[in-house]
């Protein structure tokens, strides 16, 4: 038993890197995970720390004092320290905080002064700096004399004497250019800068447009704050996509796989709750039509059909159409187009399904006129659909509501609404 | 007009980057798009057009011969020419092939040689290689001989003679070493190597836990073939993230945002044809039990509360799962204690919900059978949903099916048909 403890412990502590252990533990139930945990070494806590995601992050801190904190986070980056931080309760912070020499606190506290998800939040303060008017001779001298360079330097800064941001070198420029010249003769002025108070979806974009390994974040009054590399962007992105994954059933991207029975039922009894009121919406629909349902029992085995077309078809305008904004491609000026193309595909498919479920309803319940009730009612909610799908993430925007979270609930409630009322308004009109 | 014509042309042909013209070209309605497309000057169409989205790439390429497209590709890197070309018929490809210069043929070759979706397909062969017995001296002035290297050249890659790959010497490091060592006295050997096969995804993840900018790519051999660069990452890891959410709506990554009328109707017809199928069995369900409804309405009027609470449990434990097993978190060891969860808290969501839900309906009808008999039918289907939603991506991932694209059809399909049966089957055999 104590034998595999230790080999536990020694595999954890000296065979596999941080990165694996934080995956491990990501991998286990609670129980395991506690065990796992307590078998990390204090010194290398906070090195697995900074690769787990944000509930797990918190579940452990509980459990620490700022004595703890401050052995876990000692060799981290400024902008992993600050993120680990955040998840703490304030009078801890300041506690960690005030235990941390001057240069390692102001550095962090650059960091913690901006939001969590903008560029100043994301940056670290590792940059290297050089004046414009040295050679490349004495750059390549100042660098050598570093032991090692910050992780995805591959551009160094050049600031001003007031710390005014100027310009970047790129190492590969400084290799290949003669070693005689200035560093203003060789840099680059038009390169990306980005302000500290971009979002980081922002930031992302701009990685991705410009293939950036990394570039210097600015303050306000032009002075370089930091830099942002492409590791923790990749970050960002993956976030993103989590997002809209986790958010389109009602859940949040950090939550933990295995993540608890009690907090697991309560953050899905929330969603479940929204979505039965909006259950209970197209009941009452129904129920407005109980006595034409009990003359044509049909009309009840066939409902569940216009509603569910007209919510796969909505869901596929409304994805289509988040995704479009979130790459940018859809603007004010050519959702005009989206909504004319999304009308016509709705009308071509409501003829084609209208036709095929029209022809299934006669030929099962033997009544054309039943078919030809169908027919309608799946046109008019693919219709419906269509136009809820386009324009509803676009209203949710300009809302600032998040359409991916919110989206498909209330095209759900359209859908079901426009379908029942639809199918049985125009039974309730034909037969009685 | 003519002005604004020549305007335009200025515009996409020098004052835009060509990947700000591709996103142009990306957010504008076909029309439109195909009139800016014939502003780009030939040379800066392949520019452009590695840019672009499948969709479109293949769009432009249809109205272009092997002349064109080999004038457009002639400054890409062999990756994207190789991306481009799979586009292509395989004649025009032939013949692509055969006017280029026997150097660039066999790089382009080399990639085309490997599945798209390998670390193969997706690397370049811009490598700067060096020899592991010259000094770091020699490497500077061997660098310095270049006009530039390539983009995103993080390290150098160390072969021998016979090309085999040894080593990696990181930039950064010849920058801060001793010039008079060698280069095998510094170089790494233990840093990230990737098989030419390894599928992309699995590169992503590579790049992700090890913060990597690039990678060098080897044969089975041994030898080197060439490299990847985080650039390329980034995008394998934004097309599996809209991967994810596109197919959950039966649609493709690739998909143009502005992708026109006939070419949208088609594709989303198929997906809703698909759900029709499930739509009518849950439909068959209901007809079985046609007698009890016509009896109790009611039973009509409540049922799809029943089937939308398995839904949207269903597709929590659905998202769950398929995350997790995509960030590698769920094994065989651990899907046991998942399904434990999940069924507790199926059990006491589904106990909360059976008590409102039961609660309302006595409210609104009057009968507390009615309640008691709802109340039941959706803690049963919130169990089957749950136990659905963990089994059914674990089981599709077995059998190499994408529980993205096709998890939440067969999900919804459990769901309604256990639904309505259990509501409408208990009531059957209470009231008859």
């Amino acid at each position: 038993e104590n034998g595999e403890l230790d080999q536990a412990r020694r595999m954890l502590n000296r065979g596999l890197a941080p990165v694996d252990v934080a995956h491990l533990l990501e991998s286990s139930p609670p129980k395991e995970r506690n065990l796992l945990w307590e078998l990390v070494d204090a010194e290398l806590q906070g090195d697995v720390l900074q690769y787990l995601g944000e509930d797990i992050q918190t579940d452990f801190l509980r459990d620490m004092d700022a004595v703890d904190v401050l052995a876990a986070t000692e060799n981290l980056e400024p902008d992993d320290v600050a993120d680990i931080l955040q998840r703490l309760p304030n009078a801890v912070i300041l506690e960690v905080l005030d235990s941390m020499e001057a240069q390692e606190r102001q550095r962090v506290e650059t960091v913690l002064s901006f939001p969590e998800d903008t560029a100043g939040g994301l940056m670290n303060t590792d940059t290297i700096t050089i004046r414009p008017d040295i050679t490349l001779d004495v750059v390549l001298r100042y660098i050598r004399r570093h032991e090692r360079l910050p992780d995805s330097t591959d551009t160094l800064l050049v600031v001003s004497r007031r710390d005014e941001f100027i310009g970047t070198l790129p190492i590969n420029r400084l290799l290949v250019s003669d070693p005689s010249v200035t560093v203003r003769e060789v840099m680059d002025t038009d390169s990306v800068v980005i302000a500290a108070l971009m979002p980081e979806t922002e930031v992302a974009s701009l990685f991705e447009k410009h293939d950036l390994i990394s570039a210097p974040v600015v303050g306000g009054d032009g002075n370089l704050l930091g830099r942002i590399t492409i590791d923790d962007v990749v970050d960002v992105i993956r976030g993103d996509a989590e997002h809209q994954v986790m958010s389109m059933a009602g859940m949040d991207e950090d939550e933990d796989t295995f993540s608890p029975v009690l907090r697991t039922s309560w953050r899905r009894a929330i969603w479940l709750g929204i979505n039965l009121l909006t259950a209970f919406m197209a009941s009452a629909v129904i129920g407005m039509f109980e006595g034409t349902i009990q003359k044509i029992t049909a009309l009840a085995v066939l409902m569940p059909i216009v509603a569910s077309m007209g919510g796969i078809a909505g869901s596929q305008a409304l994805t289509v159409l988040i995704r479009g904004i979130a790459l940018g491609h859809v603007k004010s000026g050519n959702v005009r187009w989206l909504l004319k193309r999304e009308i016509i595909v709705a009308v071509l498919n409501g003829m084609l399904w209208a036709v095929v479920v029209a022809g299934i309803a006669i030929a099962w319940f033997g009544d054309i006129q039943l078919g030809a009730i169908i027919g309608a009612a799946i046109m008019i909610n693919l219709v419906i659909a269509a136009v809820t799908g386009t324009l509803l993430p676009v209203l949710l925007k300009k809302l600032s509501i998040d359409p991916a979270l919110s989206g498909s609930v209330i095209l759900t409630t359209v859908t079901d609404v426009i379908g029942f009322m639809a199918f049985l308004g125009l039974a309730t009109w034909l037969y009685l």
